[in-house]
């Protein structure tokens, strides 16, 4: 039996700011571990790049957290997951999930109607690893791609505002719920509502921040399951299984990486998405990345 | 949203008796569900047939089922989950699951060493159903899949002994963990030792029977994951997910059909299996199922 690694911490990595959703709820799951994150933010989007690209650029951030110590990897990404587990999980010697399988699998789990909605960039959409992966699990469940791209620009747009995040966010206001996100998000899910839909998947990592316009939209007859949430439960039943978590009277250190060159921005977009001030914050130049 | 089907059974069915392992289960951790349990006793073992048999068999089991009024549908059967289980999703009107996919998803999150060891019939070992489920999991963890056909000629050879079971199971005796069954384990599992394998799939209902054994064998240092109990597991989300639940006064009604001739032998070994009298079992004749 391998020497346990109970205090390591939990790598987890994105493009940029989105896999910060994921991030904060492993912490709000288990409060006692540790995040060890890098954001690529430097070469974000990898939406709009090609998948071996994406595929090198996923090996990179993971040598790079697997040389930090962490004692698993989630891929907090959903191009990232469908163009690089696999080789992640062939190629490093740190055991890594991805945020693909773990919404497909709720979804089936949830759908009484077997008719499954997916929300995710249009990258994502096109690729249909959600469809594959949902109907590996479930063959007799339809699944109906959204492309949402446009939710992603809505919230990078409002990221973008910078200075006024920390306020807001210590104010607990969902700056995303406005009659104008609410027009947009109408726009993008009508066509989710011409089926039997009762389950639609949140398939990008930035999705989250819009739950509540989108849960608005969809109306109380369709359960919205998020990704990032379902891979935190994979990992706490990962965790437990392999008895790998922190122990109870551990203390959480988060550290946060990043390629970008404007920590202040980073800084403030992350605070705002994690939920909580990041306190350590460390810059990657691309050439430290192998 | 459909209406709730709370107070329906959840219909199971192996090619025998092995599947009352998973029905156990069920009602252990479901105790105010009911299962309608189908036993295609007559034609068992469907390890010998051919796949499109196993496919035809385990689609008139499934009908037989559907039109019984379940809520769910659990293949409890390795050989009829790997031929049968998509065409199942695909063809019935009712939700599916299988017992490969679980066992599958339970190894992978308790291992450390990334090496799993799964024991199951020498027909599921060479179709490599689980070595597949494992590695579109998690490219990254190695199976060795260890064939174990004569751990159901124990089993079964025990289960015809009939007249004493019932006293004996009442006596909560392991009437499998005798020093002749170990020697038959020990030597069954030695190829499993040979790797840095720290979990074992029970990969065939039939095998938590022998969990005793095969756990002594093993040695403590290797987990033991039954696919009976992580299929319940799974069970247990969607049931919760879907909010179809019996209700918490609901009192199970288990009933159980089998195409076997012999009602009393299939009571006696079935109560043994079930770990409680059979109440209510039905004969199928073969012209029934459709």
């Amino acid at each position: 039996m391998m020497a346990q690694k109970n205090t390591c911490p939990i790598g987890v990595f994105d493009s940029g700011l989105g896999g910060l959703t994921v991030a904060r709820s492993i912490a709000t799951a288990l409060p006692h571990e540790s995040v060890y994150y890098f954001g690529d933010t430097k070469r974000c989007p990898y939406g709009t790049r090609g998948e071996n690209e994406v595929r090198s650029f996923a090996l990179q951030a993971g040598r790079w957290l697997s040389c930090h110590n962490v004692k698993i990897i989630v891929i907090a990404c959903n191009t990232a997951t469908a163009a690089a587990l696999r080789v992640c999980q062939q190629t490093l010697d740190v055991p890594v999930i991805g945020v693909i399988v773990p919404g497909a699998r709720a979804a089936i789990n949830s759908t009484r109607t077997r008719e499954v909605g997916v929300l995710a960039t249009n990258l994502t959409t096109r690729s249909g690893a959600y469809t594959r992966a949902i109907q590996d699990l479930d063959a007799g469940v339809d699944v109906y791609g959204c492309p949402a791209s446009s939710f992603v620009e809505i919230v990078e747009q409002e990221l973008a505002t910078g200075a006024h995040l920390q306020e807001r966010w210590l104010e607990d206001e969902d700056i995303f719920d406005t009659p104008e996100v609410r027009a947009v998000v109408r726009q993008v899910v009508t066509p989710l509502k011409g089926h039997n839909i009762d389950t639609v998947v949140l398939g990008c990592t930035h999705f989250p921040l819009l739950v509540g316009p989108i849960r608005h939209e969809l109306g109380p007859g369709i359960r919205v399951v998020s990704s990032a949430e379902e891979t935190t439960r994979e990992l706490v039943d990962i965790l437990q299984r392999r008895e790998q978590l922190a122990p109870e009277d551990a203390l959480p250190q988060h550290r946060f990486a990043t390629t970008s060159d404007n920590l202040a921005e980073f800084a403030a977009a992350g605070s705002f998405i994690f939920g909580q001030p990041l306190k350590s914050i460390e810059h990657v130049s691309l050439e430290e990345l192998v």
